[in-house]
């Protein structure tokens, strides 16, 4: 990610000054062919990368969010978060350092994925559970460890909040052996794997007489990258505030 | 669809009235498996038909369509219209009813088309045409016999409007033989022909890095009966005004 | 499944003469609309059907193959059986019956399944384990109870048998929560619930640089009855033997 | 595919020797990258390097295969290619090549579109026209000048094949404004264009009451070249003859 962060960046025209590492002396090395001209600065600490940066992408380990949350509202500085699994005092954190500096916080920073969360959302709100079943698949490269997805999860959760209930309470367990029938307002889930599949997810609503679907393919990882220097660009000039992907594609 | 459609009506606990044709006998037998109990009145006139009606449904001929306005327009009675292909005199008449009765007038009364319809806007308007291209395919039986279908125009046309641009304008030409490269900014139609598929849509748009589609199939042939009658329902009580099947699902 | 063979076997312009049934006047009755002309024959004892018959298409409990299997080896009629579950010996029954009588036997009489499980084992032949990802997705109505699909499951068999091994050996475990990467040679199954959907499959094999997809979809239950009356037409002057619908569609 | 080739070649532990190109020097800097160690003879002509050669590989103009044909069948070496567009005369010198040297000839390297034209002929065979509506989807990136695509083409002609008519015959005329029902044989076919779409093909069959498709996604161009690698590495040692990627794959 980080790699691909930083030919993103440098394609879309903007000045990287610099990052964070664990061991600035190997990182230097492997990054001297992406850089070429001019040198950036690598440093183990955000506080002073927030010195030299206008806009700080974030995708670290979410063990970092409460330290970059000081350092950036410290620096008045711009965060781009795409770091997940936040739990409830990391959320805090960043809420707070949203009423100092702007912060674009997002689970998946692709314009696809976050035009297909809105529009789940309405589909939800337009297609009655009672009428039409919900259902998500998706698939994802061999490697991939957990399912379903974290984006099939958040599609899931956008359709929940279009009808007004908790996914937690409508998310079909899964089906294997005599699972009985579906039951009505249920979602449902499912995750195929194989070969090197970025990441495909499809939303599927079926009613008796007809069937309504959203799809998303993400062909190549760099869309999650390209959405990111994306936000840092928007974000520049922005007023404090907890800003989505949503806002950054003028959806909102 | 005349069946479709009282068989739907009956369904949903409607009273059936009556109806016009051109030969009242000999729809009167072919009527009498679905009606069974009480007799409905048919009529070769639709004033006659609106003195009894609280609610007409018209899927008729477009010649039809003026006089239809006067009769429904006289008789204040809603009006549900599902014809298609009228010319501009056509339509100002159905406006002229629409000032003193209420009209619900549509090209595809299903509820997944409609939702379709107006998503396809909200992606138009999202998705760049410089970074997105987008394509219809539509597949439909072995028996229509023009191409593309109404409803991949109309999706076209709602691309086109969340564009701000004509989709006569944009519209890209045939696919066939030396045809050159794709021009940005193109809306490509492709028609698939088989079998007694009732039909289906899927609406692309592909970047360099992802893709985002949206499908609807119709399983039966109900499913546009289905929603003229949900609109019947709703419409009444309605105040005077031109209606869209939007409006009928909440969705505006 | 009754009516539809009873109206598939009409169409083909076969001559019904019985069937079985618990409550012959009860079945009568329901099938006076569907018969009109002529009469039928009802009776609770294959032994008595069997003596009017050429062909019995018998599509009824497994409890019943072993009276079956005797009733027509002795009345030396043929057998188109599409009952499933069979234990070992009642498969031995139909084995011992087909040493003198004509009998097809299949899981699913569609001509499109049975296809697609010839083309499944020829892809699971040709496209590698090491290379290609098998993943088997099904969708059916909400009603259904089991997961997944017994025609997935055939499937699943197909594509194991192309690569010499047995299903039971390589199937993947379901996937939820932290699961794990993906095993070589596995083949994953996913199950998908909603609306009235009649049955469908895709079979996916994923390289690195590669897919290749192979899908059925049923719309109409009557595509089993039809293919079932066809096997009957074909069996007729058939020497004794034990025949698949692969025999029957000519691709053995 | 000339840059694609090199990589493959290489990471399947083979040796290059050498390649033809017109401007020797310009190409070796080029190349300079992805050879590295050893260097690779680069000549303008094919004699010169069929004599250094086990195998060519060859995806040139259509102009050089007669030239090609005589240089390699008077070295004795063998020949992978490619190239397509042959004229009858140079289709020839081709065959009459195969006299004396191993030549494996295809349109398309893929492992998967290999297969999926052997298994479109086996629909062909195994669907009935007079059942089974055929038609042809394939989708392309935006720079691509021609439609449908030559392995759309393929396909409907292996479908004709297993059919036995020519696809001259049954093809359907592109299908825009009134153009007619759809005749019993006809195999239809449709193009989308989006984004970098490297090659998608889907093959339909449908019936009234049922529907099958076959499909293939290239994720990337280099499985073209990998198959070509492949089908490098099996012809060695192999006696002369004319061979395709179905020979290559064990598949006839």
């Amino acid at each position: 990610m980080g790699q691909g962060l930083l030919k993103s960046t440098l394609e879309a025209g903007c000045v990287v000054v610099g990052g964070t590492c664990r061991d600035p002396e190997a990182a230097a090395l492997s990054l001297a062919d992406l850089t070429r001209e001019g040198s950036i600065t690598l440093c183990t600490d955000m506080t002073q990368l927030a010195e030299i940066s206008d806009v700080v992408i974030d995708f670290t380990h979410v063990s970092s969010v409460a330290d970059h949350a000081r350092a950036l509202k410290g620096a008045g500085v711009a965060w781009i978060l795409g770091t997940t699994g936040l739990s409830e005092s990391e959320q805090r954190a960043v809420d707070d350092a949203a009423q100092t500096i702007a912060v674009v916080q997002a689970a998946n920073f692709s314009a696809g994925v976050t035009l297909m969360l809105r529009l789940a959302r309405e589909m939800g709100m337009a297609l009655s559970a009672e009428r039409f079943d919900a259902e998500i698949v998706e698939m994802h490269h061999r490697q991939k460890v957990d399912a379903p997805s974290g984006t099939a999860l958040a599609i899931g959760e956008a359709v929940a909040q279009g009808r007004d209930v908790k996914l937690s309470d409508v998310r079909a367990p899964v089906r294997e052996g005599q699972c009985g029938a579906r039951k009505t307002g249920e979602i449902g889930f499912a995750a195929l794997r194989g070969g090197q599949i970025v990441g495909e997810h499809e939303l599927l609503f079926t009613s008796a007489t007809e069937q309504i679907t959203l799809g998303h393919r993400a062909f190549d990882r760099r869309v999650f990258a390209d959405g990111a220097v994306q936000a840092a660009e928007w974000v520049r000039g922005k007023i404090a505030g907890l800003y989505s992907m949503e806002d950054v594609l003028g959806l909102s």
